[in-house]
């Protein structure tokens, strides 16, 4: 087993931690925190791969995936009451694993013979659609697209990662520089709290759409 | 037309039913209850089916399906208010449709060779995710992951009908044994309101997110 | 490049627009607005080309479609305070992408050799799920399953479309007659206001499972 596979399986489950947590939040049974766990595990590798036509799937030619995000997500269900003490190592290694599913969707990818900036681009979606579709079964608006350096994060660890490539550098090497800029990047950007602009709006036409009809 | 694909298109027709009258809740258009029908009817096949790159999808390779669906939700829409009358019928359906999703979703992922554990998921999958799709789209988090023996009696049939076809019991007898077990057991859950536990959790940092920005 | 090729960009780039404004109500963050500008600007096409398994999508294989999404979100995003003048151009360029979407999802089907049916359905999809996963990934329920004749618009395009082709009028004619009577029917609805009938229903069983447990 290589570091970055470690990493990923890391990753997988810190992220499905994460899914749990919410899901807790909603109220759901058990059923339901090992789905949207297994959905911010394995979700963002999955759309990549429909996106890019990538057959078979990541979890289903290797099911044992599937153990790693239904074991976290239950686990933290137990534990979450426990867990406020541990955020911190929780934001740790989704930090992690944002960079770490980053390079391996740029990885994949490129095998897959596409334009440099898809590869990035899968890079990011890998990083931020787990995350995204958990919030969405949640009945929530996606967080990382309302606030903070996350999928920035992601875009410069994929740029980073496919440049260093493009200038020759071994896979290995770009690999661990990737995931070590990328991962430094996010703990400053949580420390300082770093987020992208939030431009201001005025009130117009789409306001008076929603105040009606949505229960 | 064998009983299975009779019972698939009563299935189909149960649901869209079922979306039909959610999307009423949600003051949708004729078209709007259409397609929420569809989506209820037909979506979980079709996640499955692009989870396993099985293609072409089936609506698309049997468009006549589409007119069970479309029908069945523009009839349902004309007859809501008296279907609270029908409701029992409509619960009795529903419980077979989720049933008979599940046995024909594992047929499907057995015929693609894949592992056994990814056979009974895509059951799962077939039987829930169009009512995940339906709830998604009404802005609702999914019912499926928040109560009931509803995923869990998909589970249950679908566990049942692999055991099965692994101990050589031959498929047809498979399949009626898994249907009618897995009905059973739904009405059960039906009958007791017997539910999966839902995890209590303390109020913790998601809380605060949620509360401010989302109008 | 042909004229319907122009019509596209004009089309996915309004279609973007409309994401960012949509976008900037929920307090999105720069990244949040691109995104959601090309997801309602590609969403569409990619819907469809998953749905027929027909790869690589539009965007992997054009990256360049990606500059006018995210050029198009952002500059509006920049000018969106003086929008609101704008307001009626963007009805207009929507409208025209609503119907060019619809022909060339025609097209796009009608070689994959799929059932007539599908061919009008995937022209229907490519017009409005665009929109669709906007609205989704803003929270909301979809608007075009809600009001307005737009996608019913979208039907009457592509069957028009579809059904000139049946009888051979040839396919820059039958472009060019689809995209203008669909144009005008959605200026026409516009302007009048007219939209399907919402089903009136009665209070029933959904109502108290949606009052609670959802924050």
């Amino acid at each position: 087993m290589t570091l970055l596979h470690a990493i990923y399986l890391i990753a997988i489950s810190a992220e499905a931690a994460s899914g749990a947590l919410m899901s807790m939040q909603r109220r759901m049974d058990l059923f339901g925190i090992a789905v949207i766990g297994t959905v911010a595990g394995l979700g963002g590798g999955t759309v990549r791969d429909i996106l890019l036509g990538h057959y078979p799937l990541g979890w289903i030619a290797h099911p044992e995936y599937l153990l790693f995000t239904v074991g976290s997500a239950l686990t933290a269900a137990l534990l979450a009451n426990r867990f406020q003490r541990l955020e911190k190592a929780f934001l740790i290694l989704d930090a992690l694993g944002l960079v770490a599913f980053t390079v391996i969707g740029c990885e994949i990818a490129a095998a897959a013979n596409v334009h440099v900036a898809i590869v990035v681009l899968m890079g990011m979606v890998t990083g931020v659609f787990g995350g995204l579709l958990r919030d969405i079964l949640c009945g929530q608006v996606p967080l990382v697209l309302r606030r903070d350096l996350y999928a920035t994060v992601a875009l410069m660890t994929g740029v980073l990662y496919v440049g260093m490539l493009h200038f020759h550098v071994n896979r290995e090497m770009a690999t661990a520089m990737a995931i070590s800029v990328g991962f430094i990047i996010r703990l400053v950007a949580i420390r300082y709290s770093l987020a992208l602009p939030v431009p201001e709006v005025e009130a117009h036409r789409f306001e008076d759409e929603r105040s009606s009809d949505v229960g």
